[in-house]
C-alpha cells in the first residue's frame, strides 16, 4: 500500500526529521564564505564606524557659531586646525573656531556640524568665511550609526552575499563560522539510461537526471559526494544504497519508483532503513517516496527529468536547506497569466512558467520535458481545488534560481 | 571640469566598449559549467527524444480498437510482444494486438496509444482486456518532443543553471564552448585603511569595499586577479594602477574619487590612459569616474561602501556581463511602500529596500551604510523629476543577489 502524503505534509515530515541534523559549524575565511550559511549570530564588539566622521569635504563647526550665515552675511571663524585623514585630531574646537575636515575624516571634539567646502571662502588672517548656516548633525556619521556595539549584525542562518561580507569586514570577523555543507549522493536508476558523453542505441537514453540534480545540489550549497547510474538490478542497486548512505548526509535516487515492476529502490529503503512516505499529491511528481537509512536521508525522485526537477525545488531544496540551518526565502513575483491553464483538480499542480513582457506565460507540455525548464523562470502552483487558473489573472510565480 | 553623465549615458558608453571586446570562449566539462555563460547557441544534432515512449506503464493499442471500451464492454486484445525498458521493440503491433510497455519505454511501431495498466485486466489464452478508450497520442511523448533536430535548445549569453546542464546531458553536449571569465583588479585607496584582520587606531577604518567588491566580482562571474590597499600618494598608485591594467580587463578603483585633494585616481587615469566621464548624476555614486588604460576598463568608485556597492550594481555588473556577451535579465518584483521616500529631486536616486509582510520597505540611511545593504533585497528607483514617493504606492524593488 502507498503511503500518500500531501506535499506540505511530505515538506514537515521531512524538514523535522533535517532540524534535528543540521550540520555542525566550521570556520571558513570570511573573503571565501561568499553563499556560504552563517551558523553563529555576527555580533558587533565595538562601534561602526568607530568615530563621528564627515560625509563631505569641507569645515567642522560648532553649528550655533553659523546660525543665520548666508554669502552675504559670512559668518567669521577661525581656522583652528586641518584633520588628516586617517588620523584622530589632536585638538579640539571651541565655539568661533573650524577645523578643515576631509571626506571621511575624524569630526575634532566641540564641533557637531559639517560645512561643505563649497559654501565656504577662506578669508585673511588664518580665518574663513562660512556661508551658510550649519545644522547640529548635519553632514555627519556619528559613532555606532551602522553598527551598535553588541547588536547582531548579521543572523545566524543568512546566505552570506557580498554586501554581509563588507560588513563582516568592517567589524573585523575574518573568520567566519559557517555550516559544512551537506555531503550528497546521486543514484540514476535505469537499464536504458546511458553516460551522457554516449550516443543512445536502440531505446536507451541518456542520463540526464544525475548532472541536473547534481548542478541543483551544488547551487543549493550542497557538497556532491558521488553520483552514478544503477542498472535496474536490485542486489546492485541495494548494495550502492547501503555504501552511499554511510557517506552522505542525503541520498537522492531518481527513477525506479514509479509501482509497478520498479519499484525497486523503495523496497531498497524498506529493507535498509525506513518508509516515511511513498507517493506524493502532487503534479508532476506521484511517485517520490521518502525516508531514512540510519540517520541518512533517502529521497526517491521521479526518473523523468521535469518531474524530477520540481521534486528537488519543491522538496529536496528545502531539506538542504535544512540541513543547513538556512533562513529559506522563497523569491517570488507576481505577474498575469498570458494564457489559462487547465488542470483537472484533485492533485496540486504545477507548472513551468516564463516571464514574457509584462506577463508570465505558463509553458504546458504533457511531460514536462526538460527543454522547458530551461525555459523557465519559475513556477506557478495550482491548489489541489482549483480547475485551473484564467487568463489574465495575477499568478504569483516561485523563481528558480 | 567634470564630465557629468546620467546612468543611462554611462551605461550606454562603457557597455559599448565592452561588447567590443567580448571574451574569448574556452571549453569546460558540461558537468562543471554551472553558472558560466553559454558561448555558443547549444544546437540539437538529434532528435530528443530519439523515439515515442510511453509516460505511464500499461499496454500500446491502435487507439481505433478500443474506442468506446469500458469496464462493462472491454476491448480485447492480443499481447503481441513484451517491450524491455533500455530496448527498442523487434516487432510491430497489428490491429487487434496490443503490447505491455513501460513508462518511459519506446512504443512498437503500429500503437498510437498507450492505455493505463489500471485501465485494462489480462485475460485468458494471451489476451488483455482494455477497459478504457485511448486516444491517438495519448499518454505519449513522440520523438523529437523536447527538441528537434537542428533546432537552438540553449542559446548564446544565456547563465547556465542546473536545467541547462539537464538539457545538454540530453543532447549529449558534454563539453561546452563559455566564456572566459573576465578577469578584474579591485584598488581600494586611502591612507585611512586598514586590514580588515587589524584593530583601527584613531580614525583608521578597515577596508570594506577590497572585500565587498571582490566578491561581488565573483558572483557576477568574474575572476578576482588582484585585490590591494594603495594609500594616497600618488606616485605609488599611479604604478599600481599601470601594473594592474596590464593583467585585467577590468580595474576598480574605490575611494580617492571625490573633487577635492583626493582625486588622484582620475588624475592617474588621465595620466594613464583616457577618462570618459567624471560624475555620475545618480545618489548616491556621485563621484564615479570611468574610462581606460590601453584595452583595460577602469571605474572609479566612491569610497562609501554603500555608494561603491550601488555603482557596482549599477554600472560594474552590466560592464561584467557584456564581456561575458551575457543576456541580461535584472529580476524584479513589484511591491507596495510601507513608508515614503522623500526625495530632493534633480539626481536619479536609489533607496535599499527589504520585503516586510505583502509590501516593501524603504531602508533611509543619510549615508547609506552597509549594514543597510546587508539587510537589504534590492533597491528601488527614483526617477530623476520625481519628488520622492508616496507610501502606499507600487514600485518596482531590483533585486540583489
Amino acid at each position: 500500500m502507498l503511503n500518500v502524503l500531501s506535499l506540505d505534509e511530505a515538506l514537515e515530515k521531512m524538514n523535522n526529521l533535517c532540524r534535528m541534523q543540521v550540520l555542525p559549524a566550521e570556520t571558513a575565511p570570511f573573503g571565501q564564505s561568499l553563499g556560504r550559511i552563517l551558523a553563529k549570530d555576527a555580533v558587533c564588539t565595538e562601534n561602526v564606524p568607530g568615530f563621528t566622521r564627515s560625509t563631505v569635504d569641507g569645515y567642522a563647526v560648532v553649528a550655533s557659531d553659523t546660525f543665520g550665515a548666508s554669502e552675504a552675511m559670512p559668518a567669521l571663524l577661525r581656522l583652528a586646525g586641518e584633520v588628516q585623514m586617517g588620523e584622530s585630531p589632536d585638538f579640539e574646537i571651541r565655539p568661533g573656531e573650524c577645523a578643515a575636515v576631509p571626506t571621511g575624516g575624524e569630526l575634532p571634539r566641540g564641533a557637531d556640524a559639517m560645512v561643505m567646502l563649497e559654501q565656504t571662502e577662506p578669508f585673511a588672517g588664518q580665518m574663513i568665511a562660512i556661508e551658510a548656516s550649519g545644522a547640529p548633525g548635519r553632514h555627519l556619521i556619528f559613532a555606532g550609526d551602522d553598527a551598535k556595539a553588541g547588536s547582531t549584525i548579521v543572523p545566524a542562518g543568512k546566505k552570506l552575499l557580498p554586501q554581509d561580507i563588507g560588513v563582516l569586514a568592517a567589524l573585523g570577523v575574518v573568520e567566519v563560522s559557517v555550516r559544512k555543507r551537506p555531503a550528497v549522493s546521486i543514484l540514476s536508476t535505469g537499464d536504458e539510461l546511458i553516460d551522457p558523453a554516449g550516443t543512445p542505441r536502440g531505446a536507451q537514453i541518456r542520463d540526464v537526471n544525475g548532472p541536473t540534480l547534481a548542478a541543483a545540489c551544488t547551487q543549493s550549497g550542497a557538497d556532491v559526494a558521488f553520483v552514478a547510474r544503477v542498472p535496474d538490478d536490485r542486489p546492485v542497486l541495494l548494495e550502492k544504497m547501503k555504501r552511499c548512505a554511510q557517506g552522505s548526509n542525503l541520498l537522492l535516487i531518481s527513477g525506479g519508483s514509479s509501482v509497478g515492476a520498479k519499484d525497486a529502490a523503495a523496497d531498497c529503503l524498506a529493507e535498509l532503513g525506513e518508509v516515511l512516505f511513498h507517493g506524493l499529491a502532487v503534479k508532476p511528481g506521484k511517485p517520490t517516496f521518502a525516508g531514512t537509512i540510519g540517520k541518512t536521508l533517502v529521497v526517491g525522485l521521479p526518473g523523468h527529468p521535469a518531474a524530477a526537477f520540481f521534486i528537488f525545488q519543491l522538496l529536496v531544496r528545502p531539506m538542504i536547506e535544512a540541513l543547513l540551518g538556512q533562513a529559506t526565502v522563497r523569491r517570488t513575483a507576481n505577474a498575469m497569466l498570458t494564457a489559462a491553464i487547465p488542470s483537472n483538480g484533485g492533485r496540486e499542480e504545477y507548472v513551468a512558467a516564463r516571464f514574457v513582457g509584462g506577463g508570465v506565460e505558463p509553458l504546458m507540455s504533457k511531460s514536462g520535458l526538460i527543454s522547458v525548464l530551461s525555459r523557465a523562470d519559475g513556477y506557478i502552483r495550482i491548489p489541489r481545488d482549483a480547475e485551473g487558473i484564467a487568463q489574465g489573472e495575477t499568478v504569483e510565480v516561485f523563481l528558480f534560481s
